[in-house]
């Protein structure tokens, strides 16, 4: 019972950093297909979307079973709870990639973005991407002090995401209403995908030190 | 012992019930200060969500120390698992409530939204108070038919959505590009405000018949 009881918990774990793969590339490859107007890529992120809910569905059938037959304590439990919350912020990961892709597909042929507002969201999902690749190593590595450097990165992409407001409100955005729309909601997509990283680099440091992390430096990551 | 295990689960009862009416009352106010170009209002409600975020993580505590000391089966497990993703979901709705006021503080003096579109968040506003009182009222009365229903009003928010959009991006919009940025930017915080609710309701049906719902015409709630 006991080996089965950690083989379970090592299985959450495991299908977490799976998730966390799975949201990388969906991130990645719908970024593509925004920039490259790439229609059958935006499609292949669409429908691998499922996989990650299947994957969300199974951890928290895994972790109920857990609580019910194991009544785990302490560092445990709270491995438990926070895998229950993170599993749950991938699935939003995922979720939200999906929507980058539908845009794509939604403005197919033409490309949703203008030329310098692609090569930002380029930018936003390649620090986007470290942030889930860092998370999931502290996860696995039960690392609260790496945990604490995705806060930082956070405001990387809130600064990208300022000067593109800028740019979209200026008097000499050159583009139209409809290309600003987009930038505005996909900016918006890119910023919470890394807010979820956060919340997850916040999970890592109550299973590991028993305390949410506080302070000026460490952003509300409901 | 027993008594007290039984005084903790009515206490996060009440603590989500709590939670759904600040929550209805921040989005009634930010709407009313993003109509009334309001900053007093719209700042009440920024401060406000501190109220929001402490009864979230005063639920969690409590979850989590139910989970630690009672080890609870059955129908009060999936309770105390379902209260702890509902709160998060409650402290999400706050958090979209505040980035509507903003969205009012930002702009003040002038109003951030033109009549034709604040006439629509009216009604979005009003549809998903309905939906969060809903929410509520069937978690303290079990009831998963009522749940039921917060799809179909999660629909019609999506449609007066569809609509702002057509409006919005139409060769006849007749504002600027900050006014359509701002539009699509609250419209998508009040989409996230309803589907939040649709989730609270899956997880009402979950604690009720311990099934997720499922289904075309059930959303994907995540």
């Amino acid at each position: 019972m006991r080996e089965s009881y950690h083989d379970e918990l090592n299985a959450n774990t495991d299908d977490i950093v799976s998730m966390a793969d799975l949201v990388r590339s969906a991130v990645e490859r719908a970024t593509t297909s925004l920039i490259n107007a790439d229609l059958g890529l935006a499609e292949q992120v669409i429908s691998a979307d499922a996989r990650i809910d299947t994957l969300h569905d199974e951890i928290e059938q895994r972790s109920f079973n857990l609580l019910a037959r194991q009544a785990p304590v302490a560092g445990e439990l709270r491995t438990v709870v926070a895998v229950l919350r993170m599993c749950y912020e991938l699935s939003r990961m995922g979720d939200l990639a999906v929507h980058v892709a539908e845009t794509a597909r939604h403005r197919y042929p033409d490309h949703a973005v203008p030329e310098p507002v692609a090569a930002q969201f380029t930018r936003m999902a390649k620090i986007a991407d470290q942030m889930i690749l860092t998370a999931s190593q502290t996860l696995v590595n039960r690392d609260a002090e790496n945990a604490r450097e995705l806060a930082d990165k956070d405001t990387a992409i809130d600064d990208i995401r300022a000067d593109q407001f800028r740019m979209l409100l200026s008097d000499t955005w050159p583009y139209g209403v409809e290309e600003a729309v987009d930038t505005a909601l996909l900016g918006r997509y890119y910023e919470r995908i890394a807010d979820h990283a956060v919340a997850i680099g916040s999970r890592i440091i109550y299973i590991v030190t028993g305390e949410a992390p506080e302070g000026e430096d460490w952003p509300k990551v409901f």
